[in-house]
């Protein structure tokens, strides 16, 4: 038997090494073989209040893109850090429709799915947290701002995309990020009286940390007042915000700062962590992923960001008894998986699975935060057996485990963008509350679990 | 907000109604909004030992075909009997390689992922509880059985298919079903010196209750001696079983019987439940699924066959202070998702959470039952958005809900049979030792949870 006993260290021993950005070292979390772990689960369960909270929500990351990340990074019997939380569950994803929100969209987009789970809410795919009707409702991030909590806001996309827009604006359209692109939201215009486009409504929000991408929106100029021509940035810095637009003034920034911080790393989204062959209609050779060469040095990776929010949202709050609520979104996890590349997805995941790994660490000094790690919505990618043909494209890669990999990309045709799919979600959770989690919950039910972890009502 | 408020009754009263072979009610456990559950899970821990299991297999039932379950049957905001299961985690499926079992193959068949469930011990697709170079490794089943315990084998299958097989017999090649189909396995016939075809150790196994279809290999006539002749069915005869063919046969034997119970229903797999149109390259217009008018009325449902090996074994069972171990599987779900057949696995999962539903109400009243819910390998049906192009063939079924929902097949080319995936599952448990499936754990880990839990060991 001896090729079982020994097959996991084998495995973890795999030589070929993965050329990675970020080590994540696999867990040495996972139980002994048949021991019973009641107590642990027991230990885990805590009905106490969080005095923080830190969501990370991977966009698109379901259960294959997770399989995906760890057969590649660690290998198959190895386990990230996102799958060291002790207590786990499935969450349902789905919208409404906008001419009919008492009938089920079952593929939501990511606005949506964010309005769900920031403000307990279904609502229309687009919808920026506001109802099918078009009306604003308070988010879970609003709620703990008003009740005395620091508050942050991290993206490797535009500030202005869907997934961080959704936790402090509110438009019927995600497309609004800017003064100058309202065009889809033409009664929301500040001149028009309304609550300004997203980048806006971001710098309104007084969020005290916001990291991201999204300069081209920032650079537009407001619509406030037409004597004015500020930027949203300069409003920005008027506004009291500390503007940092590289990886290294983000370092700079010393905790014991009394401003806000705004830090803007790209024009667009972040760029890819990782590149490698994109899926083709006749499949790739193996491949083993590459450090992104056209990545700008200058862009933080998500876990320098989210260290970085954790370090000024703590401080910030060291002498009250409120912590702080921080979402954290692994963004270009779906973007590259539309665009069926693999070692881009897969950098994206494992790059995410760093920021977890820095949440979990807060949370073992602090274990009064509560942590959850889930996503928004299913994608496209399934492994498949390497060498079979499939209806879509495929590409392999060479994982740490020294074999091929192959991933089927089948929602859309081949060139095409692919889609969303609309399975449920693993969700996963460690401190006060997690228990909430476990088994099969809604989007709209984690909003409840996080604002009754807090203590705060809409 | 009323439309809010009311969404999930709405959704519920949707009067679509579908058509369906078994009323699986919406549970009613779903937590109130913003209750803490964190009382009930700790109640849900139970590190005691297992007087009986019950293991419920769907075969390829991942995340994905259980959602879309759902979505068809109780609408996207309701809930299966399955989904009810208090500790629920992720579960790792990959096989190894024949020729290297050190080396993982990520998308695994059911024989080797059966054989991790049931023995621990990873192995080579196509094997049945051997290892890759051959050799026998101990089930859970037989060791329940020579620790005291009953035994009981349920599937929609051939009691001869990879899922069934696994838990009593042992063969290299999951074909190796009948004493005259025994090319792939020469040095395992009786005559031969070897264990025997699978359906011959089927029958050795003495397993307590064996129900579901394979007669044809059962018709076969037994090689260990060419002058008896006996067909393997009438050598289980002479063995002391009680062979019934038909569903009123099974309803009819008496619970207080002293015999072994072999039922074998069909000449190879249970018909389907359910049919519907299968997906095409195009689509196809929004369909209600409907009860199979070619499936034979003498053959008993699976929460038929359930609840019938329950009884049986509770009452072999009741004198003793072990109970029993009984594995189900809903071995369709998987078949009729090769062949891109949306009602077709629908239908199976839907009578696979009706047996699921079986096992819930005996562990009710029996809650020293361990049950268990999970899968043995991801497969390809996906939710994607109506309207949509997906590379592969999409079938759209109209749901609970009132709307249609379509399903994309693109593992493999149109009109070919659609492949697994490497996914990891979703693994549901209550009962003793129930928090060992929280988390991420592989399939060989859910062979130490079960020996643990009836105290058995290899």
């Amino acid at each position: 038997m001896n090729f079982l006993s020994t097959r996991r260290s084998r495995l973890m021993a795999a030589t070929i090494a993965a050329t990675t950005l970020i080590a994540v070292p696999a867990s040495a979390m996972a139980a002994a073989k048949g021991t019973d772990r009641s107590r642990d689960a027991r230990n885990a369960i805590n009905g106490g209040k969080a005095r923080s909270i830190i969501l990370l929500i991977g966009d698109g990351m379901g259960d294959s893109e997770i399989t995906i990340a760890r057969n590649y990074q660690v290998g198959a019997a190895g386990r990230l850090a996102l799958d060291s939380l002790p207590l786990t569950g499935a969450m349902t994803t789905y919208s409404v429709r906008k001419d009919n929100p008492s009938q089920p969209d079952y593929v939501t987009d990511s606005a949506a799915a964010g309005t769900a789970i920031a403000t307990g809410h279904k609502t229309n795919d687009g919808a920026i947290s506001v109802l099918p009707d078009g009306s604003a409702v308070p988010t879970i991030m609003e709620l703990a701002k008003k009740a005395g909590y620091r508050t942050g806001n991290v993206s490797t996309a535009e500030l202005q995309d869907a997934t961080p827009a959704v936790f402090t604006t509110h438009v019927v359209d995600r497309d609004c990020k800017g003064p100058q692109s309202m065009g889809d939201c033409p009664f929301g215009t500040l001149a028009s009286g309304g609550a300004g486009s997203i980048s806006e409504q971001l710098i309104a929000s007084n969020t005290d940390v916001q990291l991201g991408g999204g300069r081209k929106y920032f650079n537009q100029t407001t619509t406030v007042s037409t004597s004015q021509q500020a930027t949203v940035l300069s409003q920005a810095e008027s506004d009291g915000y500390q503007v940092v637009t590289d990886a290294t003034a983000l370092a700079s920034v010393p905790a014991t700062t009394n401003q806000k911080v705004l830090g803007v790393f790209a024009d667009g989204n972040l760029d890819p962590e990782w590149t490698g062959p994109v899926a083709t209609a006749s499949g790739t050779a193996p491949a083993t992923c590459t450090v992104n060469p056209a990545r700008s040095a200058s862009q933080p990776h998500l876990a320098d960001m989210t260290a970085k929010a954790i370090a000024l949202l703590d401080r910030a709050s060291r002498k009250s008894k409120k912590g702080f609520f921080l979402h954290v979104e692994g963004a270009s996890i779906d973007k590259l998986e539309h665009s069926a590349d693999p070692c881009g997805h897969i950098g994206e995941t494992v790059a995410f699975d760093a920021a977890v790994a820095k949440a979990l660490d807060y949370q073992r000094t602090h274990p009064d935060t509560l942590v959850i790690v889930t996503a928004d919505h299913g994608h496209t990618a399934q492994i498949v057996e390497t060498g079979s043909i499939s209806a879509g494209a495929t590409a392999t890669v060479l994982t740490r485990d020294g074999v091929g990999m192959t991933i089927s990309y089948g929602t859309a045709p081949v060139g095409k963008s692919q889609q969303h799919t609309g399975t449920q979600l693993r969700i996963a959770a460690k401190g006060p509350q997690a228990a909430n989690v476990l088994g099969v919950i809604d989007s709209t039910d984690l909003f409840d679990a996080m604002a009754q972890a807090l203590g705060v009502r809409r």
